[in-house]
C-alpha cells in the first residue's frame, strides 16, 4: 500500500520535495522551470498577444502602427518625395510629414490619392505596404477574435481552507464559486494532498487523492463547499497542524467544468499550503434574501467563524 | 441514507429552500443573484453582442457607425475645413456635411480622395480614424463569425410533465424534441427531483437523482418521452399532488448532446414545478404519415389525454 | 427482458415501423420529417452557406456582388448622376454603367475617386454602401473560415454487410476505412439492429444493440472490419435472410472518432438494410505491397468472395 | 485467451506483419499508404496551408500576390492602357509597369485614383479584381487565424526505452515531457506492444495493451517516466532482447491531454522498436535546483545509466 502511494505523483515527481516552495501557486501556475523548451516563437508571440491585458494590447497595436509608418516613411524618403505626386512639404520636416501620412494612407488602404506614388521604386514600396497592411489587419482580426472567444473559467476560491465539524467528526473544507456570469455545467473536483515523508531515510514527496463527500455537481449558480470527510484513511487523521506545516503539506485542486457560453470544457487550478489552513472553523453563510430574490455575496466567500472541534 | 440525500444538492445549496420561487426557470436560467462578480467588462460586452437579437445588433452597429462619424466630424471641424482639401460647404451645415462624409470615407477606408486631409492635425485624425475603422471592422468580423458559429441546442420540452400509466404501475414523464434542423447525437438526460423537507425542525432542500427507464439515446430525429418509473424508491411513490405542491417540489433537467453541424457538445436545461404536473394523463401521438413519409408535428409536443391511473 | 427491448428505441420511437422505408439512409441522414421547427432563419442560411458545394458557393457570391451593385446603381441613378462627379456617361446606358462601376468601387472600398459623390443624397448612399460592403466582407471572411475549418469525417463503408464464417460459427460483418488524409484517433463503433416485431397483435419496431468483437480501436490507418459474433443472444441467430427482409431489419451504425487535424470529435452514421446483406461471403484482402511499402486500396473496400457457411 | 489477443489490432490489421518496417514512426505518422482517398482538394489545400512552415507560407503569399498582379496586368494591357486614365508609361515596359501597379492598387483596395479605369472592359476587370482581392484577403485572415489557433501538443519522448530495475523485479520504461510552454492537464497514456507470432504456421501480428503502473496524471509540469511492470502476464516476461528484435517487436504510444491554452483536447503518438530499447539501464535525474527554483533540463530527457538487472 505504502509503495503504491510512493508513485502517485500527479506529474510533479517524487523528487519534488523542494524546501519550502509550493508545487502549485494559488493562481494555478506551476513552481517549476523547464529548460530546453521546443516552442515555436510564433506560438509564443500569439499566445502572449492573446493573454496580455487590453491596455497593454492597445498600446502595442498603436506602437506597431506608428513604427510601421515611420519605417515606410523612411523608405519613401529614400525613394525621394519627387516620386510622390501631390506632396507639398518643402522643409525636411514637411517632406517627412508627407511621407508619413502617405504611408498611413497606404497601410490602411484608405488611399485618398491626392498623394500617389510615381516611379517604380515608390510604387513597389506602396504595393508592398498595402499588402503588408492587409495581412497585418488579417492578423489583428484573428487576435481580436482569439482574445474574445477564449474561454477562461474564473473560479474564485476562499483564501483559506478549514477543518470544520462534519457530521459526527470533522472534515477538511474549502469553498468556491463561479466568478463569471457564464453558466458552468457538470463541475468536477479532483483534490490531491501531498507532503514530505521519510522513506528509507530519504525525504520523498508522497501524494494522496482525497476522497470527497461529493466530487461532481450539475450546476454552480451559488457557492460550493467541497468537503473531504476526515476518517481513518484520511491523511489528515490524527495529525496536528504543526506536523502538517513541518511536512510542507499542500492540497492541490483541479476543477473541470463545461462553460455554457463558450461551449467548451474549462479547467481551473489552485492549491492550499498547510499555513493557509484554519483548524476549528466553519464558513459563514453568504446567502441572503432581498425582496424574494435569493442572492449570494462573493466578497464574503472567505468568511469563517472559529468553532470548537 | 437520509444523511447522504441531505448533501446531494446540485450546487444550489441545501439552504435554497426559497419561499415559492423556482430553482431553475423553464428556459434554463437560474433564480439566484450573484453579487461581486469578477467578470471583465470586455467579456461581458462581447457576450452581450454575441447573444442579442439580430434586430438589436443591426441597430447597434448602425448607431455606432453614425456616432463614430459624428465624433470624427467634430474633430475635423475643430481642425477647420480649410485642412480638408476639396470641400465645397460654405454654410455651417455644409461644412458639417463635408466633415461627416469625409469621416465616412475615411473610416470605411473607401477614401475617394476628392476630399483629402491637408495639414498635420487633419492628417493625424484621418490616420487614426482609418486605423480605428480597420480595427472596428476586425472586431465586427469576429462578432459576426461568433454569432453564427455559436452552437445552441434548442431542445423543446412539453409544457407539462405527467404521471401516466407505465407497465404495471405508473411513471413520471415529459416529452422533448430537437427544435433545430441540426442532427443531435448521443443525447443524455440527467433528471433531479428536489423538495423542501423538515430535518431536525429545520426546512432544508433535499435533492434526488431520478432513475430513468433510459437515460441515453443515439439519435433524436423524432420526439423522446423521458420516463421515470415510479417504484418504492421513487420520491413520487405514495405521495399526493397536493403534498408535492406544498413541498414546492421541482424537477430539474440537464440534457447533453453532440451537435453534428457544429461538432460541439451542447447542453440544455429546463425544469417542472409540481404545479406544471398533470396526474393521470398520457401524451398523444405526434407521428403522422403523408405519402409514405413519416413526420412529427412539434406543435403538438405538449398534447396529452387524461386517463385513469 | 422482452419488455426492456421494447423501449430501446434509439430515439426513432417504437411507432417507427414504417412500411418499407429505412430509418437511416446510407449517407447518414434521417428518414423522418419534422414540422414546426424553431430554427432561426439566420442559423439555417449560415448552415446552408457553410455546407453547399464550392461551385454553388462561388456562383452565389458572384450573383450577390452583381445584384448588390445593380441595386446601389439604381439608387445612384435616382439621386442623379449629376451628384456623381467625374462621370462621363451621356446615354442612359452610359449613365447606368457609371453608376454601376461607382457602386463597385464603393462596395469594395477601392474608391479611386475619379468618380466621387457630391450632395447629401449620393454621399449618404455611398457611406451606407461602403459600410454594407465592409460588413458583407466580414461575413464572407467568417463563411470562408467556417467552410474550411469544419471537421467532417468521411468514413467510407462497404456497400454490403456480410454474414461470414467467424471462428467456430458465423459473424455479421461490414468494413470501413477513413476516406480522408486526416488521422482519426480512438475510433468507436455503436451498432444497433432493429426490425418489426408483433407484440400484442400490434407491429412495433424493436431495437437491439449488437455486441461487437471489438468496439474501439486506437488508430484507423488501414481498414477496419467490424464483427458482430452471432451467438445465441444475437438477433441474427437462427433466422433466415428472407425473414430478415420480411421484418424490414436494418442495422444502424454510429461511429465516433477524434480528428487529429481539426482537434475535434467527429461522428459518422450509416445503415444496412437486410437487402444490402450477403449471407455466406468473406471480404477480400485490400492490402498490397509495393517496394516494401504496405498499401491499401480503398476502391476495393466492398469486394467479397462467396463462401459456404 | 490467445484467440482474443489475435484480434486486438489497434486498427493496423493482423496482416500488418510487414518485413522490417515499423507500424508507427517516432514522429507519430503511419507507415501505410492509402490509395483511393476521397479527400476534397479544398480540404487538402487548406490543410497544407495551415501546416506548412512560416517561411514557406510567406513565400507562397508573396508569390501569389505577384502572380495575381501579373495576371491582372495582362488583362489591363489587353484592354489597352488608354482605358486606364492617368497612366504615364509610353514604352512597352512603362505601360506594363503602369498596369502592374494599377493592379496592385486595385487588388489591395488602396485605390489612389491617380490611375483609374475608363471604359466598360477595364472597369469590369477592376470591379472583379477588387472583389477577388477582398475574398483573397478574407481567406488569408482565416488561414492566419487557423495557423495560430491550432493546438498542437509537442510531447518530447526519450529516444530510447529501457528495461530498468523496478521494485523487486524489472519494468519497461520510457520518459516524456511537455515541450511547449502550454499547461497540459489530465494526461493519459495508452501503450500497446505488438510483435510477429506464428499462429497455425502463419505469421500474424499480435497486439497487447501494456498494463501501466499509472496511466493518468493530473499535470505535466515536469517529466513523466511511464512504467510497465514486467510480471508473468507481460509480453516482456522471460524473453531476450534478441527474440524481441527477431519478432520485430514494437511499442506504440498514444498520449491524450487537455491543452489549457487552447482549451482543446490534444493527442500525441510515438513508438519504440525493439532496436530502440536498452536492457539494463535507468534514467538519470534531470531535476536541478538554482537559487531555490527547481528546474528540469529537457535536453537530458534521454540520458540513462547502465545498471545490472
Amino acid at each position: 500500500m505504502a509503495k503504491e502511494e510512493e508513485f502517485k505523483d500527479l506529474g510533479f515527481g517524487t523528487g519534488a520535495a523542494a524546501g519550502g516552495s509550493r508545487l502549485l501557486n494559488q493562481d494555478g501556475s506551476f513552481n517549476i522551470e523547464r529548460r530546453g523548451l521546443k516552442d515555436g516563437w510564433t506560438v509564443n508571440i500569439y499566445h502572449s498577444l492573446i493573454t496580455m491585458s487590453w491596455t497593454k494590447f492597445s498600446l502595442l497595436v498603436l506602437a506597431f502602427y506608428v513604427l510601421a509608418n515611420l519605417l515606410f516613411a523612411m523608405l519613401y524618403l529614400i525613394a525621394g518625395t519627387d516620386q510622390l505626386e501631390g506632396t507639398t512639404g518643402i522643409s525636411y520636416l514637411g517632406k517627412f510629414s508627407d511621407a508619413f501620412f502617405f504611408s498611413a494612407q497606404t497601410i490602411t488602404t484608405v488611399g485618398y490619392g491626392k498623394m500617389n506614388p510615381q516611379g517604380v521604386f515608390a510604387n513597389t514600396i506602396a504595393a508592398a505596404e498595402s499588402m503588408f497592411g492587409l495581412l497585418g489587419f488579417a492578423f489583428a482580426t484573428g487576435l481580436l477574435y482569439g482574445r474574445f472567444s477564449r474561454p477562461v473559467a474564473k473560479i474564485i476560491y476562499s483564501h483559506h481552507s478549514i477543518i470544520a465539524p462534519y457530521r459526527d467528526h470533522t472534515g477538511y473544507m474549502f469553498r468556491l464559486a463561479n466568478g463569471r456570469r457564464n453558466a458552468l455545467i457538470e463541475i468536477e473536483a479532483q483534490v490531491v494532498f501531498s507532503c514530505n515523508t521519510v522513506v528509507n531515510d530519504k525525504v520523498v514527496r508522497t501524494f494522496n487523492t482525497l476522497k470527497l463527500e461529493r466530487s461532481k455537481i450539475n450546476f454552480l449558480p451559488s457557492s460550493w463547499t467541497i468537503v473531504h470527510p476526515i476518517d481513518e484513511e484520511s491523511p489528515f487523521y490524527n495529525i496536528t497542524h504543526e506536523d502538517l506545516i513541518k511536512a510542507e503539506a499542500e492540497v492541490t485542486i483541479l476543477m473541470k467544468a463545461f462553460d455554457d457560453s463558450f461551449s467548451q470544457t474549462v479547467y481551473s487550478r489552485s492549491s492550499y499550503k498547510a499555513t493557509e489552513m484554519v483548524v476549528g472553523a466553519k464558513f459563514s453563510t453568504i446567502h441572503g434574501k432581498n425582496k424574494n430574490v435569493t442572492f449570494i455575496d462573493l466578497h464574503r466567500l472567505d468568511e469563517y467563524e472559529l468553532v470548537d472541534l
